[in-house]
């Protein structure tokens, strides 16, 4: 050291100085620098709970009011200005964008010169007795145009006349009882059925095959009202004068009978009208329990042998004929969706986003009271709360998109269109699918119906939303007093998605995770159909109001599910998609076929049914998905990347259920 | 400043320089930390030189000897054999993992105990004239057991009788010119038609359209020789001898016949034989043009009217009637494909890595020179290369597939089941399938058959690889000299993908971007027939060592550009897909669809047909096109997230071509 002067030395030190200051610099820059541009965290609770408390039940209470006040039949002037209006306030409401939309499908309408109704003829030709033309209107709705007559859409045209045989629900095995052990051929006659148990298209399409040359639908007492309560307006049971509206298709999934499987737009090649899928080749008509009471005292004594109707009727004596006068005419009349976004954060100006999507109905058949505004008002102020949030600076990392559906009752037609137009898109992108039909159909408790992989966060959001009934009490715990999984779990009862509305296309066809929540009747003990004034001019705003929900907390319980579900969907880095549920449904379905199955050993051996092969089969998905969870679980969860390739995972699981082919015959229903 | 000392000035400088250094280390280290642990380099030039120069002419030849000293057909105990010995060599050769699958499919095979033939029979009853059993076998190989005769494999078994009718190519205008403007019947006749023009079991089928109740296939020298050159031994040209095995099934795709559109499997659901997919109902048998020449002297003068037939011949004047003999039978057999991997770098734990798949098929009629031995050849030095590259540390960025496909011969069968038992993985993240069947089949210059999107990689890499019959000229310059694409661009001419091979279900069905590669004839002056030899029992390696490739530095080209193809997909950041080729194809295939209609102005009258919407998608995805790839340009390569989402959308562009519900009739041409 002794030739070092202390210059040298001086300077040695600061360079080290330097050098270590440098390096400070460097291992700061190094570890300051974020590796990922995306955001990685997930909606933190406080967004979550700004969403939920945004949400207000006097606001759901107006926007059911304006939905309500006339009638929205699909394809109307009326039905196009509600989506006008509905796109103008979600714009205000700060959504990205909204847009409408249009497709031109098969619709169809009672022709407003010739009405639709049935007759009893006598032997001198003369009409003896002719149903309502129309449903008696409920009080401050007198002076409402375009109330449509309950009619069944799409009927075939005609004025059928014969025999009527009463077929109580129109199932196969009403048909197998009355054709095979009771020796009544339905060939040529017109048939009579109930509604309820299976959707009335299945009902024609029965009645069809057992040869019927017409068929009558009613709303029986027994299914339609509710023991001790009031028929409509002084109780939510169905009225005598009131009546079921429906289509009668059977589409299975095609969307516009013209057009199945692409979208109706101006370039699509279009099936004649006689070639369209899902046509009845028979006229159907609905009618109320007081005309069906009429009719089948008319009926010969061989049907009293049911002992299904609650009506107590006396035969006439009389030799008569019943004639139905049906005039419904289809014609290809345009539709509106509204679709409006909010675009993701992660990669707002790619279009490579993923999405998430929230839809549900527009069009009602009458006042669509419940069906569909209670969704829509729910998907409204879904839509405020969410754009409400943007204005305050927040944004999703996946795209949002809200959907008003056109023509749901004439065969979920503007949902299906609008995935037909973007399969591809949706195929590669779309995570999750809301469904937002009737946000209420009884006022016991919470009913959701989702797919497997979906439980968890049903469980957990429904745990951050108040039970709209009892103070301080949480959703989740309220349904799981009330709806115990009790067979299977612990845990409040969650159903398979089955069909009926606009998830169909989403789900079914396309292999999206979806799901559903309404509030719902206690099933144990309510066992009337659906819910009593179904699609009749009884459903109001009042009708919620005054019965079903009177302080909206009940709507406001379900929009904040619905919408919990869409933003944890669209908001956490890891997609809350749990594959271990999906394992254990998959091995409870799997007991249970094999469970039905060992209901008939000669056929089994005859056959040489095994399921090993299943049951191996989900033995491999369980290991799978389990290890897969694991991986989950040590994810980095800075890394962009490895999130992304967990999440498409996550997000094509379902679609790994998709079989190209589709149903024997049914090449929709995937 | 007069009060500061210089001791603070100097402190403050400095603490300046200090500061300055730790902002210049702050920054260096904010700027040298890769932003992604993925690396964003790709195949530099130098790991894809390395690749193609480790591939070696001699080693093909080799592979090839190796390939076809017995006979390899599929559902056989020596093809099990070949395929464990080509699994075991992909693991010695470096791949990660190499194993074999097994499917259980319907295949054909001549009945050992009763020969197939066809009968003259004459008046007495005596057969006159019986075709031949079996084909010559060529010197070298006389001991040679399991050799199969020439057979219509899935004929239908039968002994019909009768009158035979000449059909010309079999096509449909064949047919139409014969009972329409000839008016010949061929209800109830056997028909005989020459192979050429269109696929062997559309020939059948058109005859069982038109009535007949046999169909006899001849090669006829006009289509299976070529002008100047000798029959095999001599030359290349297929003896009298010779006639060409194959299968007669119409699938259309579906694979397996008794299990179409899933995995034949155990635990697969099967058809009964006579419900399968494709089979026809007619015996079919093939026979040479000896053979041919003395039944067509048989056939009635009437057919002298065509003037097609190489062939003179004179008419007997006995009474005589034609029978065929037909025995084949349809079984249930095993099948083995090979699989070998090489796992990407970018995720090599991960399943959720991409594939590019090199498969061919190893399966042979009889020793298989050509068909298939010269592609098995192929991907077996494409393996070894790739292996080598691997033993020396490199590695893909995605993962490379190569397969070794059994019973391809028998309608694609090997391939088409694999893609069922993994349609889902494969539609989600296959990004290419290069196909490698036959390497050769004529002497001149490249073949290539791609989707547009591969245009551009597929002249990169011709011009990375050498012409193997011109020194110190690249394959594209010789390529181009050969075969320009006259009348759309100046650039060697690439064709669009048809039927046919193994790539059917991954194009076809999946809608993955596929292309295929190999050395051809001239087809402006050679118009014979696919190779004179093909499917017959000359096809051995001494026709390729003598005449087709005595260098083998023509399989070696092949090799290379299929090599490169997979090489470039598999490892560069950004796939080298390019959509703006798609575009200019869609414009070209939607002016030539215009064109062909605007021959028929009435019925573009009659039936309102306008091509206005499909010349305006065509625009909208040129402009969406062109805008992609305007976004590639400036992309950040150092960004992952970035490079996967363009990927993806690279990817699924191919994906977005797909139909699901296919063609009318034919669910699985999508």
């Amino acid at each position: 050291m002794g030739f070092l002067s202390s210059r040298v030395f001086k300077w040695i030190c600061w360079l080290s100085v330097v050098a270590a200051f440098f390096l400070i610099g460097f291992l700061i820059g190094w570890f300051a620098r974020p590796t990922q541009s995306a955001r990685s965290d997930g909606p933190s609770h406080a967004v979550l709970q700004e969403f939920l408390d945004e949400m207000q039940a006097e606001n759901i209470r107006q926007h059911l009011r304006k939905f309500t006040r006339l009638p929205h039949l699909a394809g109307t002037e009326q039905n196009l200005r509600l989506a006008e209006r509905i796109r103008d306030e979600w714009l205000r409401y700060g959504l990205d964008s909204a847009e409408i939309v249009h497709y031109d499908v098969l619709l169809s309408y009672p022709n407003e010169t010739k009405p639709n109704y049935i007759s009893v003829v006598d032997d001198a030709g003369n009409e003896v007795f002719n149903s309502s033309l129309s449903e008696p209107v409920p009080e401050g709705y007198e002076d409402v145009p375009n109330i449509v007559p309950p009619y069944s859409a799409f009927s075939a045209k005609g004025q059928p006349e014969g025999d009527m045989v009463y077929v109580n629900y129109g199932r196969t095995e009403d048909f197998f009882l009355l054709q095979r052990d009771m020796g009544v051929n339905c060939s040529g006659k017109i048939v009579i059925a109930r509604y309820g148990k299976i959707f009335r298209g299945n009902k024609v399409k029965n009645a069809i095959l057992a040869g019927a040359k017409g068929i009558i639908l009613f709303s029986d007492p027994a299914d339609y009202c509710a023991p001790g309560v009031r028929p409509y307006p002084d109780g939510w049971n169905l009225p005598g004068g009131g009546a079921q509206r429906g289509n009668v298709l059977n589409l299975n999934g095609a969307g516009d009978p013209l057009t199945p499987g692409y979208p109706a737009k101006e370039y699509t090649y279009r099936y004649r009208t006689d070639e369209g899928a899902g046509l009845p080749s028979i006229p159907v008509h609905p009618i109320g329990y007081n005309d069906a009471a009429v009719l089948l005292r008319c009926v010969c004594v061989l049907h009293l042998r049911y002992r299904y109707l609650l009506i107590d009727f006396t035969l006439f004596s009389l030799t008569l004929i019943f004639r139905m006068n049906i005039h419904t005419i289809n014609r290809v009349t345009r539709i509106y969706n509204v679709i409006g976004k909010i675009r993701g954060a992660v990669e707002p100006g790619a279009v490579s986003t993923k999405y998430i999507i929230l839809g549900g109905h527009r069009d009602a058949w009458v006042f669509g009271g419940i069906d569909p505004s209670t969704g829509a008002a729910v998907v409204h102020e879904t839509v405020r709360s969410a754009g409400t949030l943007v204005g305050r600076g927040w944004r999703p990392r996946r795209t949002i998109i809200f959907a008003s559906w056109d023509a749901e009752e004439f065969g979920l037609l503007g949902s299906t269109e609008w995935a037909e137009e973007h399969a591809k898109i949706l195929q590669e992108r779309a995570v999750a699918y809301i469904n937002a039909d009737s946000a209420i159909e009884g006022m016991y408790t919470l009913r959701v119906d989702c797919v497997p992989s979906l439980h968890t966060l049903v469980y957990d959001v429904t745990k951050k939303v108040l039970a709209p009934d009892e103070d301080g009490v949480s959703l989740y715990d309220s349904w799981h007093k009330k709806d115990n999984w009790t067979d299977d779990r612990d845990a409040p009862r969650i159903s398979k998605l089955g069909s009926g509305s606009d998830f169909e296309a989403y789900f079914i066809r396309l292999g999206i995770a979806s799901g559903r929540a309404r509030y719902t009747k206690n099933t144990k003990t309510e066992k009337y159909s659906s819910y009593p004034v179904y699609h009749s001019v009884y459903e109001t705003f009042e009708l919620v109001e005054r019965f079903y929900d009177p302080s909206f907390r009940k709507l406001l319980a379900v929009a904040q599910v619905r919408g919990a579900l869409v933003l944890r969907l669209a908001d956490s880095p890891l997609l809350p998609l749990d594959c271990t549920e999906y394992a254990d449904a998959l091995a409870k379905y799997a007991r249970a076929i094999a469970e039905a199955a060992r209901k008939h050993p000669d056929e089994l051996l005859e056959y040489r049914v095994s399921f090993d092969a299943l049951f191996s089969a989900v033995d491999n998905f369980t290991a799978a998905a389990t290890s897969f969870h694991e991986r989950l679980r040590t994810l980095d969860l800075t890394n962009a990347m490895e999130v992304r390739m967990a999440n498409d995972q996550l997000m094509y699981l379902e679609r790994a259920f998709v079989d190209p082919l589709g149903l024997p015959g049914r090449p929709f229903y995937r």
